[in-house]
């Protein structure tokens, strides 16, 4: 049985993505993601399961700057995982009560207008996570009132719901993924996504558009496109890009050993089932067998074979 | 004398940049963001100044949010300001007596290896300020030790400085901007920026591409490009772009319409002279001349004038 | 009454595009395409009739050179009229007694399998003309035995049809271009095409990429690419377009100016309806309002307008 | 000893071009440029040479559709040979008899300033080659007076020379190519050239862009493009490359087979040392070495290899 660690406490929406990616595995529960994502590389743990983005707060920049500085590590598999908060206090407080409020930025922004409306006096703290913040409103000692958080949390720190789905919006997501250590990538299903981080080898004005025209000169469409500072300066960047399709796949490889020739520096991050099991769409003549046949021809060409 | 918005409390880096961008201003702190820039949409202020991004940590999610959904307002000004952190107690607190610090979570990532060496059991909790977190430190009843903030939080909250420029780069820097209610544009200097904000018509693969070339073609080169989600679920983004050149240019004009054209929507945030002073490097055949040449030629030919 | 030169003698294809074009036009025929057009440039005639390309043989060299070196003349109109070979000879000559065939060599590059089949033994002795060639026929003491070219040359010079529609394909057809002296350009229909010559600054690696892009980039499609020697050594070309579109629209007008700007020279040679009256398909953002729309939209900019 | 065919007669610029090429070779005449190729693929000749393009005229329409269309043929070396012509008549002639002239339509383009100026009244007849015309003159009953054509012409066929390097320009140039049977192709040097001809699969707006992308985006230079009709009507096109670089080395090989992918039918002519001998351009990230580390990198991450 695997061992996964996740970003906890227990409570956090990313238990609740750990669950559904590997409901049998032993979790582990961290203090933040890079310690999750340490707890992989230093053997303590077989993977992890971290947050990676969110439809409402994008990318997640601890996550994002782990996968491109840290020990390397492969994404295995994605998941997209609805997010609904609820209001959660100790047992017998009432929603008239409630002065002070603890929560992690990103759920506060997206109840803000839940908090203007329902509690508008309120004063909101921020804690570096939403089970975090359960665990402490659980504390009859604590300075706050209550928590925003995954209903899961109230559960596991015996909180009374005061509200639920309290988020501004309904629809927002968040995306996980499971990473493993290196070793062997998923199958190719035909319903995959490639990520990577790519540094500039020297940072000219053009060179976005020519990494993308890497991309697009084979067919391979981009999902996701965003830019983190090196820390060398304003106006120094890098690139997290994620692809459709395997990296196994010819026009997939092709594109991305192209973008590591022009890169100063191109960093894996893993091919994996899209979690939307939406099949990637292959434009004509980069499907893999047109590979294998431009291939084969051009081996002919170079030995000087006759055409017809 | 004009009144001027800032992310506060007083103390913060934000303040240290409006001093500097404006010295004579009036100083109107604010709780956050949204709040400095609301201050200029509602009258109270004639201006605010807001950090953008930062050479560690990237963009500013709230400035870069605000200024895509929140009424519009101008950027009239930029600032890099060198960002050094210290750890600020209140008096009498020595360092061996820090169990518990609190700071912003930047704070945090860029003093992570002084932590963990000079202080490795410390607890870290995180503020939504560095100024915030001396302001919470201030107060003795507060339950956390120590803050790590700007020098001059220290002295506006009576602190001791128990260690100065601690950092793990002393390199950072953040830019900020000075924004003012629409209104005539700063005159062009030969060194400008300009900045906007892209939603795409639809989320066709290759549309990235497509915006890119309406700067590349006409010569212009992009500085930022940071991609954010539009909340409409996980893979549907819009895009913060900086370019060189001022929209009084014509090539700059021509490819900020041009990207107005193909967009669902742009806004246009402002066009300003760059901190850095750097003049823009004019590409062959896209000077202002060139354009008004080619203006005047082409009127001639849709006039059926003779050629040489 | 307008008079119209074109490439003669009587009885050529062009004299029945010229026709075809101006039924009412006096008409003057000229001993090539270079005299033709000098004819319109020195108020000899009104305007001429040459032939631009064929589908066979490809550009008309002495057309396009003249076109981009000689005194500018505008296209106002164009045709495509099928090209129909026939075997013509003197009165009483019989097949087998043809043992030399006088034409030009783009007729005897289209009827060579007619040649091979039926009369295989024969002399083909090229021509400056396939009207030519049948004058030349229409002498009894020519050397040669037959004329290949159109029936309507065998007319006017008495000859007889011995076969008729001999070119190896039934479907080659030449596009005829009517040419005027500069002056007020025929009115945009929705269905028109536009032609240029262009001149590279420097010859460089890319060169024409970027030319091309000034076109995509204002959805603009190109319906002919070709290139010519500059006479400069082997390796420098300059380039006749044509594309779909009226330069008096915004979107052709951009490109064509944006063409200039970054082309060492360009002349520009008309605009005027297509003959297969396609209408041009206007990709999105690119149709005259949203040109406009974004002209006004640029200006409010400029001058710091309020923006939704 | 080898054999190679050429475009006769004896004494065309062909002729000297072959000699050049291959002083030791034996030489047979022929007709045109399809027989000298028919022989090559016959059997009947080890080889050919045959003119390519001139620096004045362009693409020799017949060569570049006889690589297209005809049985393939490989090339293996070039030529550039300046052209000067002579203006050559029987023994005894006079300029001032000089009434016709038989001579190319080619040499005819390029000496029509000394014709204009020295021999203004003269009517101008077209032969098929400039030797042919000299043979034309040797024979004491032709109608024509003089031919223009190269002066080893005039010797062979014992004309006398009235005037040599007649031509308006003293510096054209004609680009002549040995071609082989197919088999093994010459070595890579590091100054060669590539040449091949693309067929769309389907002729859309952007087709030729996106085989230009197929070359820039490996940092291959294109130093040739022409466009000919493939004879389905006015408006379909194929084109003829000549690149820079050996089909044997990786960043042409993948351009190729890229656009062997992208297109309908792509043929290959050859790769050969360049006539000016000037050595390839390797951008950054695309010479050999650069492709095999990527192949290497890329074969690493399929396998899932821990990175640096």
């Amino acid at each position: 049985m695997s061992k996964l660690a996740y970003l906890g406490p227990e409570g956090t929406f990313c238990e609740a993505a750990l669950r559904e990616l590997a409901p049998e595995a032993e979790r582990l529960p961290c203090a933040n993601v890079r310690a999750a994502l340490d707890a992989v590389r230093n053997g303590e743990a077989d993977g992890a399961v971290v947050p990676l983005e969110n439809s409402l707060e994008g990318g997640i920049a601890q996550t994002l700057d782990e996968f491109a500085w840290g020990k390397p590590l492969l994404i295995v598999a994605e998941l997209l995982l609805p997010v609904e908060f609820s209001l959660l206090a100790r047992p017998g407080t009432e929603m008239r009560q409630i002065k002070r409020i603890f929560t992690h930025p990103a759920a506060h922004t997206q109840c803000r207008d839940f908090i203007d409306r329902e509690i508008p006096g309120a004063v909101v703290v921020h804690a570096s996570s939403t089970a975090g913040a359960a665990q402490e409103i659980a504390n009859p000692e604590s300075p706050y009132d209550a928590a925003i958080g995954p209903a899961i949390a109230g559960e596991i720190y015996d909180l009374t719901e005061l509200a639920s789905d309290i988020g501004d919006r309904n629809d927002t997501v968040t995306r996980f993924v499971r990473v493993a250590p290196p070793g062997e990538l998923p199958e190719p299903t035909g319903a995959d996504r490639s990520s990577m981080v790519a540094f500039l080898r020297d940072d000219h004005a053009g060179a976005l558009l020519e990494m993308l025209s890497e991309f697009s000169v084979r067919g391979v469409n981009l999902t996701r496109i965003e830019s983190r500072p090196t820390g060398d300066g304003i106006g120094s960047y890098f690139f997290h890009f994620d692809c459709e399709g395997h990296i196994a796949e010819a026009r997939v490889g092709e594109a991305i050993s192209g973008l590591h020739r022009i890169s100063g520096d191109l960093r894996f991050l893993g091919s994996y089932p899209r979690a939307d099991k939406v099949p990637t769409q292959i434009k004509r003549g980069t499907a893999d067998p047109d590979f294998a046949e431009a291939a084969g021809w051009l081996g002919r060409m170079r030995a000087g074979a006759v055409q017809r």
